[in-house]
């Protein structure tokens, strides 16, 4: 499943691009293309067809991201939201009780009346960008450290800032090539969305965990939302048609979408170091929560009904970055870098104008050095509980106090007055938690911090005092009163002195520990974070001096446009596998055994069905994990299917595009409608569907 | 804990080695020496004492090796034997009940007529090497594939028969420098083995997991066994005496057991095998196990009592392995092995009486890339769980069942008349099954090989049919009888007649896949160990032929003895870490919460206890997994430690011994006498081994 999540999600509010406008394309399927970049010459000259600006504005207008981590897009003027059935299940999960399960049970709606609220969702349509490169880059001239870290920060703020202080607007500042290049991203933000339809899990995930990342696949994995604005579904005018007839083999596709981020631009240096730091720390670590959590659910149906949704973070993660893994083990794939990087060192180095990047490339290897020394505390003290559950509740709590009595420009990024909009209604959201699962998370944490850092690290033993971590887990989660939104709120809106005054365990516990977290990070992005923006620039810089060419900066979970085809491939037995699948071909599959087991609705249909309707299919579009939830679009920008998966082969695809091998998979739009009207009956929303076409 | 549960655990009863007597020695502590090869002369002229022949015998006689994966010795001439706690916890899990937990509250016992018999334990004193070179590489010689593994089996079992029938014997052919020399090991059997102590996990675990592979260190790591003959203690004259006053820093000590196994010689090619393709599987394999297991145990006492013993394995083979994992990933490290082969080769080419061997290194290269393909499937068909267990009695069973028609010599090495008389045992111990604990392995071993293996493949296709994995492994485990030894043995005594007339659904399953299994062996054994084996063979007469010198072989899991001295060493922080702690320290360290909870006798028997008696030393000696429960001894011979554990930097020890900072971790002799007598009461124990220094 290509959602964002991936080894280094530190997307925040404040996470930086750029664009390049005068260089120019390469002949590749290659390119995840930002909007204002869209190499729509070399489409023109490969496959005859030319996107307009009328046309991209269209696409980029009709496109969503997610902020949890996918894409989405309109598919009707009322708001109608179309994305993955894995882009939502947080939202049915949290809609559902121990007495109705829709997670397996589906989610559906006979009415607009009956879509029901998601407690925390926000959809951001990409409004405009503008390049702030000069901005951003005099603010940085000259510094190093901590004070380059601080005059960006400053700068984001400003910079936000002048795009409006109304809550229903985001800008993110984007850097583009690894810092090379700086645009401001203005979004319209919905937050009132709500759930219309979810198939259930079994059909939405079918083939579950062996089958994910692999191709032919069957499943049916839609979600359905709609946006509303003032308790009404919001006038979406631009909106994805749906397609009459569905895609044909070999025929032109889009994808417009968040890919979440590529590493395609890193040095050797670099990926040497996520070889041999990040993928051995990053992915038993995965491995072992996986493995607490498939026990964890098979305590019963509550538990299951709890755990579910991360458990298959989990799967789909560890499968994801294993197959990224395998690329940087891969001696020929690593021999194909090197030459890459040495062709540009050498061209560097024979022209005396581009001396002054001739030393990235070192720098950016002493750094990883230092970044050595640093990573493993530092991946301790920025853990997923300190962001996330009933202690990121806590630790957001404590730090929005203390960053509130400065003024904007100062604050950390996450901290910013616009930034603020989105964690007070995180804050407000009434999300259920589930103290178990909680417990668990935190005794995980806890158990790795000492394990990685060592039982007498000063750090650990404040943490722990004479608590085992389970046993300390225990007392923050059962005394703490963070799961009540009310407190929540009170102790947000109370500041300081509310903090202050607080002698809830969690509150207590962040509060102990949030300066050791903010000094962690502080040291990395001085020492780490810094010195790498300024090399990268340089070789950003000195990758457009000599090629003069445009290629596709490395994802940021910003919107992005791919072209490609509808196209089979080979697979590691060199086997040619067709790009589409069939509707019969699912209960052909299923067993009756999870994850091959089918829901009673798609069995009670079955007859009703067009079994030879394509199902899913692969095309060539370079996509990555965010991408989850893009429509795959004609050339007359129609819904041809939906993006939920790439092939094995895709997954090294954070490191570089395989033309011959990588491929996307979607659900056939096809497959989509026949299912909606004769699985699921979901006519006003099939008619609005429709209806839109016209 | 340097026990013996290393990534290649195909330890069996045909292991092989060889020892090559006329090789000199070299001048350093590094070396893991077999008896009749032990560098005396070396160890004169460093510290002026000459081990004579006699002072080998006397050590070599009192030295035991625990079948599953351990080290120990005698120390009383009625048959008293020392180890670890962590080398008996499974006998004291095996002997506990619901009712009773030995493993939390600790095993003793007042006088003789208490020890309890551990259900399936073997004690092997090594009486005898013989060198068999000629007789093997004479069988081997012009053979390939399955041929050579053939002429192999053949020769050891014939071999085997020459040393006698008797139950009481056992023969190993051992291959030393992977091929290089084969060597016979007769053996003297002991399997009434009875349990006389076992402190609280807590206390011979003090600190867990992340105290593990650490020092300072204050563990309490001594289980006490002993070896009886015709239902009395054994006459055993050779036993190793208890010092009157310990060790001193700097002085002389020798460690005698058997570490498991060492890749110091393999090659480039393999060492980059096992960074890229046996680390990342196994360690993200052991780590999802192991998270399963740390929630399996929460459920309640009595699954913590049944998993307790395999989570604490899964944790050390982990900690174990990462270590191994970073000494691949250091490039300093990598340079060093790649240098150290590159001199040889350098050498080898320039002689031309040399040139036989000059392939040798790029024949291992390419056999990696045989391996490569074959290595994912192997593991998948030689997992743990077909050898464990109650499947690993049903494939025991099955296959037991077809080799005993064969001739003795056209058998599998497993299934020799030697070695079916370990099978019979293992088939007939009354050992408990704890059939949710098998549920869970079993499943896990089914969703990983239909994860790795993917789940159209044909063998994946026949073990599930359309059963999901827990379904198998919930049908497999509560239909059969297996966990009944009467049911065992009645099906192995009625042969194939009776394997083809069981309905038991797990020796069904067994039957239908034993061919599958053995297939893949024989695949893989002909063309990834036939020709690993010819041409290490090669590399080891090269290094004899350039260096004229001796080494010691890689491990084998067969006894050897290592010197060096009491030392302290530098740590991480390049602080220094003295090489002995005391018992006062236990009592600091201590926090009341697990894993640094202290038993009520210790908290008890605080006051009378010698707070400043040595606990815990570190030691220079070379020794890797296998030797826990080695003796650690003066030159007198007397026992002045236990060894149990390395340090951090042991870990790498895998691929080479750093005589800087690799330290061996031993329990202190004197700790033990007073925690044997004052805390634990254990007179008759206490009083037989002071008695035995006279």
């Amino acid at each position: 499943m290509t959602d964002c999540r991936s080894k280094h999600t530190t997307l925040f509010a404040g996470a930086l691009i750029v664009l390049l406008a005068l260089i120019q394309p390469l002949l590749a399927e290659e390119g995840m293309w930002t909007f204002n970049n869209f190499p729509s010459k070399t489409v023109a000259e490969k496959y005859g067809f030319t996107p307009s600006q009328a046309w991209l504005d269209h696409v980029r207008l009709s496109s969503l991201r997610i902020a949890g981590g996918c894409s989405a897009s309109f598919i009707s003027p009322q708001g109608l939201v179309m994305t993955n059935h894995h882009c939502v299940v947080e939202c049915v999960e949290q809609l559902s009780t121990p007495q109705q399960n829709f997670v397996n049970e589906g989610f559906s709606t006979k009415a607009i009346a009956e879509e029901r609220k998601c407690p925390d969702f926000e959809l951001d349509q990409l409004l405009e960008i503008r390049d702030v490169t000069n901005e951003v880059q005099s603010a940085l001239a000259g510094k190093t450290g901590d004070e380059a870290n601080h005059a960006l920060h400053a700068m984001t703020a400003a910079l936000q800032h002048s795009c409006g202080t109304e809550a229903n607007i985001r800008c993110d500042v984007v850097s583009l090539y690894h810092g090379g290049l700086y645009n401001l991203y203005r979004y319209k933000r919905y937050t009132d969305v709500r759930l219309v339809f979810a198939p259930e899990f079994s059909v939405a995930q079918f083939g579950g965990d062996p089958d994910n990342f692999n191709f032919p696949r069957f499943d049916f994995d839609i979600g359905l939302l709609r946006a509303y604005e003032a308790d009404k579904p919001a006038a979406t005018p631009d909106y994805l048609r749906w397609s009459a007839n569905g895609s044909t083999d070999g025929e032109l596709v889009f994808v417009s979408g968040n890919p979440g981020g590529t590493s395609r631009q890193l040095t050797m240096a670099q990926l040497a170091f996520e070889r041999d730091y990040v993928f051995p720390y990053v992915l038993t670590n995965i491995a072992e929560l996986r493995g607490q959590l498939e026990q964890f659910i098979t305590r019963g149906p509550e538990q299951a009904r709890e755990a579910n949704e991360e458990l298959f973070y989990r799967e789909n993660a560890f499968k994801a970055l294993s197959g990224e893994q395998q690329a940087l083990l891969d001696p020929q794939f690593m021999a194909g870098k090197q030459r890459e990087e040495q062709r540009l060192r050498d061209a560097v180095s024979k022209d005396p104008k581009l001396a002054a990047y001739a030393s990235a490339w070192d720098d950016i290897a002493q750094i990883q050095e230092v970044r050595a020394q640093l990573y493993v505390r530092h991946m301790q003290l920025s853990a997923r509980a300190f962001r996330n559950g009933l202690l990121g509740y806590a630790v957001t709590l404590v730090q929005a106090a203390a960053q509130r009595t400065k003024p904007n420009t100062e604050r950390l990024p996450e901290y910013t007055d616009q930034s603020l909009v989105g964690v007070q209604e995180d804050l407000s959201a009434a999300v259920p938690i589930y103290n178990d699962l909680e417990e668990l998370n935190l005794a995980f944490t806890f158990t790795i911090m000492r394990r990685e850092l060592g039982a007498d690290d000063p750090f650990v033993r404040k943490m722990l005092g004479e608590e085992s971590p389970e046993q300390l887990a225990r007392r923050l989660v059962s005394g703490t009163r963070l799961s009540d939104p009310k407190v929540r709120e009170e102790l947000y809106n109370g500041g300081q002195s509310a903090i202050a005054a607080s002698n809830d365990p969690m509150i207590r516990f962040a509060a102990s520990i949030s300066d050791d977290l903010l000094a962690d990070r502080k040291e990395y992005e001085a020492r780490v974070d810094a010195p790498t923006r300024t090399a990268a620039e340089k070789i950003a810089k000195a990758r457009f001096a000599v090629y003069g060419t445009t290629v596709d900066p490395d994802a940021t979970f910003t919107l992005r446009l791919s072209y490609g085809t509808v196209k089979g491939f080979e697979n590691a037995e060199g086997k040619f596998v067709e790009p589409y699948t069939n509707i019969g071909g699912l209960f052909q599959r299923a067993t009756g055994a999870p994850p091959y087991r089918l829901p009673e609705s798609w069995l009670k249909a079955k007859g009703s069905l067009n079994l030879s309707l394509p199902m899913n299919l692969s095309t060539t579009n370079d996509v990555i994990g965010g991408n989850s939830g893009s429509p795959l679009i004609d050339r007359d920008a129609n819904v041809v299917g939906l993006i939920f998966d790439g092939n094995i082969f895709s997954l090294g695809g954070d490191y570089g595009y395989d033309a011959a091998k990588n491929r996307t998979i979607a659900v056939d739009s096809r497959a989509l409608l026949e299912g909606l009207r004769k699985v699921y009956h979901l006519d006003y929303v099939v008619d609005e569907i429709e209806a839109g076409r016209r």
